[in-house]
C-alpha cells in the first residue's frame, strides 16, 4: 500500500510525530512523509499517531492507495527529503 | 486530474502561497491542499507557484494522479479543512 501522511500538531508533539512517522515512512517535506507500507505497519502507525496527538487540536491525514503510487511527483524549488532519508 | 500540493515556504510567502493554491484547490490542512484540477489550471498553478517561491529555500511538492483519487483519506484528530472550503 502506498501512503502519504501529513500532520499538523502542537509544537510539543511535532518531534514525536516526526519520529513515529519516520519509523515507517520516508520524510519528504516539513510535516509530510510518504512510502510503501504493509497493512500491519499502517495499523501500528495509525495507533501510535492516535495515541500521541491531542485530538482536540491536532490533525493528521492519511492518504492511502491500494494499488498504485502517484502517477507523478513534481518538486518546485528545493527537494528537502528523499529516498536517502530511509531508516 | 487529482492533485495534492504541499508547500514549505518562508514565512513571508506563506499567505501568498495559500492564496494562490486556494484559487485552484481545496485547503485541507496547514500547508496542504487537494482537489480535481484541469491540465490548464495545473499549468497556471505551477507557474504561479514557481514565480512566488524562493527556489533556494522553499519547497513545493505536487502529487498528481491522472486516473483516480486516493482510495482512502482518513483523518486522525481534527478535520481542519474540507469541501466547504471551496471558493
Amino acid at each position: 500500500m502506498f501512503v502519504i501522511i501529513v500532520y499538523d500538531v502542537g509544537e510539543k508533539r511535532v518531534a514525536k510525530a516526526l519520529k513515529t512517522c519516520r519509523k515507517y515512512l520516508n520524510w519528504v517535506q516539513n510535516s509530510v512523509l510518504e512510502g510503501e507500507i504493509s497493512d500491519v505497519n499502517l495499523k501500528k502507525l495509525r495507533a501510535e499517531m492516535e495515541k500521541l496527538i491531542d485530538s482536540e487540536v491536532d490533525s493528521v491525514i492519511l492518504y492511502t492507495w491500494r494499488t498504485q503510487k502517484y502517477s507523478d511527483r513534481e518538486i518546485i524549488g528545493l527537494e528537502k527529503g528523499g529516498i536517502s532519508n530511509m531508516i
